[in-house]
């Protein structure tokens, strides 16, 4: 029998547990700062709940559940595992209605599972860091998401990142007013998104080849080969307006990355934005402001959102107004790993003390000193096998990164005395029994600063 | 479309959220005092990894996943959702036994799912809280799990809950000495465990009634119908020697139980320990000492544990020392809210301050606002929707329990100031907007001790 985890799934030793939480720690420090509140959903969803939500190829990644019992046999699931974090919100929304607040803001940090085929970054089970704001159409939500975002990476050290805005209905004006018709702006997306990977010629090569008009894939390069993805937010916005000047939903869509950008620049996303239009985003379910973060030599983003007010519609009837962000965990915690990002506390020992007793006589007193050097607020932990030897539980607390050593020996005992022993220096003092928990803890303060 | 979460599951909304994280947070930083480290394993597990450990009850409460893509027809499963945390950790230590450290102490706090029957406080996902300690035979680890639990305990201030404790082999002997066959021992305990309820004759015709010898069965019951549940630890190992006196496991048993009493007896799980030579417990894998926390006028148990020295060996090859305790996390959360026993914080409102705009011109400066008050390390909400009424804010607020509200509107631009309303005098003052962080964070300091 394998005792690997399954395929595309990770056991997270006490280290990497750290780590994680680590990040998760200042991820809901600051959210909560922003006044989102925690919510947590069920790991598996109805079934019907999630089929439909995330297109064809979602579908087909979703984790399903066996009915049980006398059904099991019938091969049909009826649970599946939760795909994302947006669906099941969705989904309270709309049961909790008279619960929640008017303008109900989240924070959810939760596992979802993708049958996606396991590679390097791709996992089946990883986390998601959501925020969403549900109940407002006011540009100060997408705003303080950007900062509340912004702030994040900035307490998690990341100083280089960038945050890319586009909206959905300026894009959508765009490839109209360039001549692309309603049923090719899909094709039309998935090659532009190819910019800066294959140049200008190969996108209109792509364009071409998806059916696309010549003058109509001419006239949309124009505009997205000129436009830097440096220029400041400002520029682009004029840029956009010169474009789409006269589609007058194009214009209130500008206007509103212009709110946004106006908003945002007070806060800790001030200098981070760049409007770029060629960003389209894959989910189906925005309907305006729509961003992504990207970090310098790293391929992909480290998250992404946008708002979307007709998701929650399609369980409660009527629209509500939402707009959320999806921080990517996994992949700051993959680029804080290999940039050696965390601070050096994370990977400190997980024990200040280690009790040894010289021989069974002295065990019950090696338990009562873990007591009451406990009650000093220091991690403990007992050597529990009494030896006369010393070496073994030496070298073991050693390799445990240990600091201090507090030995019980039945010589120390006779003279009502504890041994300390300092780790790292190898130099030990004798401290007596009585005072040895407050002596022991003074000693570890100064080990450990 | 139901909006419900699937039967026997929840969703927790931001105040059942704050009140579980309240419980994790004791759990963990108690757990970490003891040298417990954190491990986290996958939801699901290869399925094979999972049949076979739990019995034939277990195994149809296990969730099954279908294969996904071209297998998904078969209706066959290859993966099966977490059951608990012992089968997880016992793969783990298998697998990862050349990385951890020779006495592994690790806790884990993870949903597990089983396919019961829904009932009032019974779920199909349900978190588990579990400690073991791995690789030491030595009753310094039963004493110190029991000290551990007992410590979380007293710090969520359940204050009347008494451990009671039993061996495995204590056991074996007892009805051995009685005359009762191994093969008829599992029958007997059945009957012996409900003792408290049906009484010494009803067990004794639910004995014969399972082929029991009548003078076995005797000999049983007036060991056990003499047994006070209140008797002192070192009471009950007396008469326990005086009944399998001769049996040589069963007096190392007994010597094994009675180290572990002495060894708690100095920990905080001092005077909590009665032995009960009735308890069981159900699973088939405990080898050495069990244990059980029973709380008055709560049926059932706050949780419960033991030594399994075989358990490892199912996947390692050869066995390795093991024992564990695991809380009831969702039946201390139950009790827990019941009894009124969350401290009061934790039900507080999520937000310091409300920052209002009355009109959108002034929208730019409440993000500037909130964010100068979130670098005063409070908690701010914008009430999204400029407006020149505030009632609507003011109302919104309240009914949020936030206890300030930073007003901008325009005269009080004008005049380079900010008003600041307590919510619950509903004074307000003004304050001047250079300085307006600083007095609205001394302010809800007064307002929030």
């Amino acid at each position: 029998m394998s005792t690997k985890p399954p395929s595309g799934t990770r056991d997270f030793l006490p280290d990497e547990v750290r780590r994680r939480e680590y990040v998760m720690r200042v991820v809901r420090e600051v959210y909560e700062s922003y006044g989102f509140e925690p919510l947590e959903t069920p790991a598996f969803e109805n079934i019907e709940t999630l089929l439909g939500k995330y297109g064809e190829e979602g579908n087909k990644l979703i984790f399903k559940i066996l009915k049980r019992g006398e059904h099991e046999a019938s091969g049909e699931a009826d649970l599946a595992l939760r795909y994302d974090l947006t669906v099941p919100l969705a989904r309270v929304v709309a049961q909790y209605q008279q619960e929640l607040p008017r303008f109900f803001k989240r924070y959810q940090i939760q596992p979802v599972w993708r049958a996606d085929r396991p590679a390097k970054g791709r996992f089946r089970e990883f986390y998601q860091c959501d925020i969403d704001a549900i109940g407002s159409t006011s540009p100060v939500v997408e705003a303080e998401l950007l900062a509340a975002v912004s702030d994040v990476l900035g307490r998690l050290r990341f100083d280089n990142f960038v945050i890319r805005l586009n909206h959905r209905r300026a894009l959508t004006a765009l490839l109209e007013v360039a001549g692309i018709e309603a049923s090719q702006h899909a094709d039309a997306l998935v090659a532009l998104d190819k910019l800066d990977k294959i140049g200008p010629e190969g996108v209109e090569k792509e364009l071409q080849a998806r059916g696309i008009a010549p003058d109509a894939s001419a006239a949309c390069l124009r505009f997205f080969a000129a436009s830097s993805p440096d220029a400041a937010p400002a520029e682009m916005l004029d840029r956009l307006r010169g474009f789409v000047a006269g589609h007058e939903a194009g214009m209130a869509a500008i206007g509103d990355l212009a709110s946004i950008v106006g908003l945002a620049e007070v806060t800790k996303a001030g200098d981070r934005i760049r409007i770029d239009p060629s960003l389209a985003r894959g989910l189906s379910y925005y309907t305006g402001a729509i961003m992504e973060i990207a970090v310098p030599d790293l391929a992909g983003s480290l998250g992404g959102g946008g708002r979307y007010d007709n998701l929650v519609g399609m369980f409660l009837g009527r629209d509500v107004p939402a707009c959320g962000f999806s921080l990517g965990l996994e992949r700051i915690i993959v680029v804080m790993t290999e940039r050696n990002m965390f601070p050096a506390k994370i990977s400190l020992g997980a024990v200040d003390v280690m009790v040894a007793f010289l021989g069974d006589g002295l065990r019950a007193d090696a338990v009562k000193l873990a007591g009451e050097l406990r009650g000093e607020k220091l991690r403990v932990e007992i050597y529990p096998e009494g030896s006369r030897k010393l070496e073994k539980s030496l070298k073991y607390a050693a390799g445990r990164s240990v600091p201090v050593m507090a030995i019980l020996g039945e010589d120390e005992q006779a003279r009502g005395e504890v041994t300390v022993r300092d780790l790292q220096t190898r130099q030990q003092e004798s401290v007596s029994r009585q005072s040895a928990a407050a002596a022991i803890a003074r000693r570890v303060r100064l080990v450990e600063p």
